[in-house]
């Protein structure tokens, strides 16, 4: 076991900056010298911190990403940088606050009549590391805009295969309510076009089969780019509602559907690292899982979990942005678990990193190079977290402390509440978020509130996109 | 991925008896042919089923525990056998439900100035190894009686080292409320003896190094009893209340002082594990970690976590009794996770198997035995779980349903509700149980009134001890 204490300087003592860094099972493992190794960012759509068998689910199965897990390096504390789906997207491709690219607003996501879409300006992965030589590749749900400049062969991406927007979206005008979230929703409900590089192939999708031909695109160009560096962005349709799965996933999980899907985005995952393994890169490709805000609760029996966390997918409380979070890249990272505070924002620099190439001078970047973690079992530089909510800072993290200056429940009607003096709570002795001791704590709310003045004085907001 | 289904010939499509086997990760395992092999059993005190890394905690950092879940075999649907301490002792050693022997009833755990205990009469692991050629030792906690008979050298053990009960009782007379329970109990508050072998070595016990003590006990059994077969019985005394750490661990869990116990538990599971490995006899010892119940959950922030369950300790919802259960015997079983339905019984049939003994013929044994599961991936045989609070049956298990005859808040004033007809969850769908779905399924619930009446018929309690 290696655990490394960091203490800030000068900082009160009430604040306990400490990070516990890498738990690791093995012994060793090296920094990878490996020249411009691969990324694949597999991304999931509303999977909760306790749907995988890794993270707690007592009910679904996936053996797979528990075998990652347990080769790779697993994060208690992982954040999605955004409640909901495009912001979330977008701040994970550009290393950004979805307040500075515009990507957040009061409609919360995209739909197919929004106007915006992520601005050309905007830095992705994809468009980052192609002068470095890496061929890009979108797969799966995009949801960061449909116009010209905004969709993934304009940011950057080589190949794209996937739904332009959410599987719930453009439902037939007779759908009876509630169909999204019904365990047996109608294969014809939502007309939902399949784009290949831009172009329709099949209009309705079949969501059926979306998880299995997404799998067979990523190995086909895992094949077909081994020998030269890459970058996947391999981003789930499910578990979003409408749940669909494959004829052998259908009716298997004793979850039900929405443990069918999960177990086949399991699949999945196995599928994609054998590929790697099957091609003799797994070595010199870093493979990412993580999903891209919490569960949908208003499922009733069809829904997923935030495992032991407060509220899900819309939410600034942690179930809403506390997600799984799974690095691994065998012979590389150190298999364990860590408690770092870590987010999609940092697979933008750590992408940049293991490329070789320098971050953008023309933007500011939230996230941090996860490599001193991930390749040495360093800690990280000491952050502050926020959770925005749409254009809004609802909440802040500092080390094990979160205050909350607003709340609103995940879904329904809108009713934000302010708080003055802010909630807080600390993660780490009640991770639910149930006893709020602001009045015994009122330093570490000063500091705090420091944090987020620190920050909000160097974000320009950017025009928004999501009107 | 490996998924073995069963079904039921003959019975009604509505009950799903399929159970998942292990989902593995490793290719191929053998079935253990070494001659004896050492059984050690890790018993924690109020650990809850969320409280460790591999389980899904957030805050509680167990690397040692996640390397031995992530090397063995770790259940989803594993169940102590009684939803308090006695009465789940008794059952994990003699491998029947309490109603047999009599270690149940109203007082719901031996005291002090209790007359009864564990009965001559009863058959322990320990017992029916020794003729084998076995040597046992009991570490930690007995709470099976201090009288002649029922105390751990009366019952089959060599040596014993431990406290004769629960570590909150003999409290000081002039003891605050609450103070079991505090973050910051007194050392002096409770005149707990420790015993070597019967006798008084230290009253009170040092609370603050028992962890420390017992893992010492049994890291110097496993170096002398290295070139013969041995049990051990290793019951923690924590993360029971009163909570003391050593120096070590105190303040350190970002989880507070209950972290701190369980993450000195998992240093002492590291220790054991890596004696095992030193002397050479990894491979030929089976270890089994595992709770006597689910956590206490009225201690605000200084307690467990029953994950995704509901209610904890004293209850038999499922946060009550369903618990961590890890199987480790590294090149012997195949790593993984699985969701068979087992519970602590199955330790006794599963420990004489190994040993190459066969079952008494004197007494009606509840448990099966686990080695077909552990090291062939083979499912169990198809039965059902049965959930006692004190003599009286309050719930059953079947497949994934579970029918609760009675409930009852796990502390608190007695106040048993009856539920005629019974309340239905499905544990798969909704594991928090929350939503009863009785009267949509009748037919399940004749099923599992079925298997209550045929396990009830061939129940003879044993005489009460503790009255």
């Amino acid at each position: 076991m290696r655990t490394l204490w960091f203490r800030r300087a000068g900082s009160a003592a009430m604040i306990s900056w400490t990070l516990a860094v890498v738990c690791s099972f093995a012994a060793a493992a090296e920094t990878p010298s490996v020249d411009k190794p691969n990324l694949v960012v597999i991304f999931t759509d509303d999977l909760g911190y306790g749907d995988l068998g890794c993270y707690g689910s007592p009910t679904i199965r996936t053996p797979n990403l528990d075998r990652m897990a347990a080769e790779g390096l697993r994060f208690t504390d992982f954040y999605s940088a955004a409640e909901v789906c495009t912001p979330s997207r977008a701040a994970l491709l550009t290393g950004r606050y979805p307040i500075r690219s515009g990507m957040c607003g009061n409609r919360r996501v995209l739909f197919p009549n929004s106007e915006g879409g992520l601005p050309p300006s905007e830095i992705t992965i994809a468009e980052a590391l192609k002068p470095l030589g890496y061929a890009s590749a979108h797969i799966g749900k995009w949801h960061l805009g449909i116009h010209p400049g905004a969709r993934p062969l304009d940011q950057g991406f080589d190949r794209s295969f996937g739904l332009p927007y959410s599987n719930d979206m453009d439902g037939r005008a007779d759908l009876p309510r509630g169909a999204s979230g019904s365990a047996d929703p109608p294969r014809d409900g939502w007309n939902v076009p399949l784009l290949r590089d831009g172009e329709v192939v099949e209009r309705p999708a079949d969501q059926t089969t979306l998880t299995r031909r997404y799998t067979e695109e990523a190995v086909g160009l895992i094949r077909q780019w081994k020998d030269r560096p890459f970058f996947l962005y391999f981003a789930h349709t499910f578990p979003h509602v409408p749940l669909f799965a494959s004829a052998e996933f259908k009716g298997k999980s004793p979850a039900g559907i929405y443990g069918d899907t999960v177990e086949e985005i399991d699949w999945s995952v196995g599928q994609v690292l054998d590929a790697l393994r099957r091609e003799g890169i797994a070595e010199r490709t870093l493979v990412f899982f993580t999903s891209d805000n919490g569960p949908w609760l208003v499922m009733g029996d069809q829904g997923g979990s935030a495992g032991p966390f407060r509220e899900g997918k819309g939410s600034t409380w942690e179930g809403g942005m506390r997600v799984p979070g799974i690095a691994w890249m065998p012979g590389r990272i150190r298999p364990g678990v860590t408690s770092e505070l870590a987010n999609a924002m940092d697979l933008f620099p750590t992408a940049l990193r293991l490329a070789g190439g320098a971050l953008p001078d023309s933007v500011a970047i939230d996230g941090v190079d996860l490599s001193p973690l991930l390749f040495e079992g360093k800690s990280l530089p000491q952050r502050p977290f926020f959770y925005y909510r749409g254009d809004q800072l609802f909440a802040a993290r500092l080390g094990q402390w979160k205050a909350h200056f607003r709340t609103q429940p995940g879904y329904g009607p809108p009713k934000a509440e302010e708080h003055e003096p802010p909630m807080l709570f600390h993660l780490g002795r009640d991770p639910s978020e149930k006893r709020d001791v602001a009045a015994a704590h009122p330093e570490v709310i000063v500091q705090i509130r420091q944090a987020v003045a620190e920050h909000q004085s160097g974000v320009v907001p950017g025009k928004p996109q999501l009107k």
